[in-house]
């Protein structure tokens, strides 16, 4: 029996609640062999489009009051937690396997002088006229930025995961045999202010999370799940190259060289590097369509250390 | 040691965001001293107000999908309990208590031949003109009811709870000392479905589910913590009288005579007197800021068998 942390893309969960729970059906089809073997698994899901999609409806709607991107954090883990969970329960209904699974609701440790807070990188929520996204900052103190056009958008730091708060909770329920769905969207970003934990309007990356997640719970594997097959080199050229199997050297060269793409392969591939170089326990990457074949290492890109 | 669930109101969560977080501060210092006592704890927290505004920033936001009422009453569970849960931290940070909370996405099964599907009764969400509510009645099937003049607004189905689904995952936490958060807004509602969990429009009274929550993790006692300090028999009449200890009996008789208030305090009456009926231990209804009091049956209204 092993230890795994699994993380998912947010963009496959498709645009409104209908697709969410069609799509993780196949979600938890992949995922169920590492469920029936009764391994240790904690399922770590990206929120972008949702987050951003509930981030909006707030903006959007003129009744209701302004909603800070902490708290819909939480609201995205709650909504997606909810579908994993079930999907993921009905699949082992199905077949009649009983095993507990829950959402804990998940709050992740940033340190308040991360430089990224400095230069606010990620853009959220809805596009804007130069001058509502001008209110904007004067009023709420936003960053906003001209997207490409399209209008202006507000951006919020990325900063890069500390401590998992709610820990003990997860490891309580993964030492009893329950599968756990955490840190949710990379996890609520909370900071230590005046001794206390309080929420601030940032985006942690959920693969950097499932990295520190994988670490914290003392996994012997992470896989990051996502929609291509292999890590490449040289990508979109006539050299491109599948990698099968790669060490943290071979990557630290190939990052030289600007092989993987920022916004991307290269958090994932960092988060795994992460990940391997704490623990000295391999990573994968792999397509979601092909997780079985990952899980026996027969598919995807395995970073060893 | 003993265990305990406390019911919360989701009307003393304020109305935004800001709000809900400065008055949990003084919810979760009533709640401390069990804390600190070391007792086993499960908080059920209500969700009407946030629920509803939740749904209505869907309904009102143009650019976004419409959100089923389950899936509105999730994110109210990640929302409520990521607060809950760091107000609580916060007061442990300050006084160097550490036990770990956390809180639970939680399904909660209701029965779908529950009379209550029949005759929604529960009124969410925004107000409407006849013309789009004409239009909701016949592209959602919802049901729409014109409310006092208002317009017209949905009203869906508020059946008896049946069972929690994540009871094992609760009772692992509880089991290991943690404290949770659980059955938000009394649970998000699911039926049994060609033999899975299916989420329908519905609300599950919060109190009838805190009822429930408690019988099943063997609580020894249900707090139910609302705005006034007793339950009253002839309210608002000159024979008007406070209830400090009452028995099944008695209140059965009570009930007979129309003593309590449909929507106010019979649901908190009826949660107490099922639980209270089906383990044999009491149940107290009590103001949240007299919790302390309440917790060594000072004050409030206790339930006994």
């Amino acid at each position: 029996m092993s230890r795994y942390v699994i993380s998912l893309g947010g963009n496959a969960l498709g645009n409104n609640a209908e697709e969410q729970k069609k799509l993780l059906k196949y979600v938890a089809l992949a995922i169920y062999p590492l469920i029936e073997m009764n391994h240790d698994i904690v399922i770590v899901h990206g929120n972008g489009p949702q987050v951003g999609m509930i981030n909006l409806a707030f903006s959007e709607s003129s009744s209701t009051p302004m909603m800070p991107f902490a708290e819909c954090g939480a609201m995205s883990q709650g909504y997606i937690g909810f579908h994993i969970q079930n999907a993921i329960q009905n699949i082992m209904l199905e077949r009649h396997i009983k095993r507990p699974i829950s959402t804990v609701v998940t709050q992740v440790l940033v340190d308040e002088k991360d430089p990224a807070f400095q230069h606010p990188s990620k853009p959220i929520g809805a596009f804007y006229s130069r001058e509502y996204a001008t209110e904007l900052e004067e009023k709420y103190g936003y960053t906003m930025f001209e997207d490409a056009g399209r209008g202006y958008r507000r951006v919020i730091a990325s900063p890069k995961p500390v401590d998992i708060i709610e820990k003990e909770s997860i490891l309580s329920l993964l030492n009893d045999k329950h599968i756990v769905i955490a840190a949710g969207g990379g996890g609520i970003p909370v900071i230590i202010k005046d001794g206390g934990l309080i929420g601030v309007d940032a985006v942690i990356d959920k693969d950097h999370a499932s990295a520190k997640m994988a670490e914290i719970i003392g996994a012997d594997e992470l896989f990051i799940l996502t929609a291509v097959e292999n890590v490449f080199i040289n990508y979109n050229t006539p050299e491109q190259k599948a990698l099968t199997s790669v060490t943290l050297k071979e990557l630290d060269e190939y990052l030289m060289h600007d092989h993987f793409k920022k916004g991307s392969m290269l958090p994932k591939i960092e988060a795994c590097m992460n990940f391997v170089r704490a623990t000295n326990k391999p990573a994968v990457i792999a397509q979601l369509e092909k997780a079985v074949e990952a899980f026996k290492q027969k598919s995807g890109t395995i970073i060893h250390p």
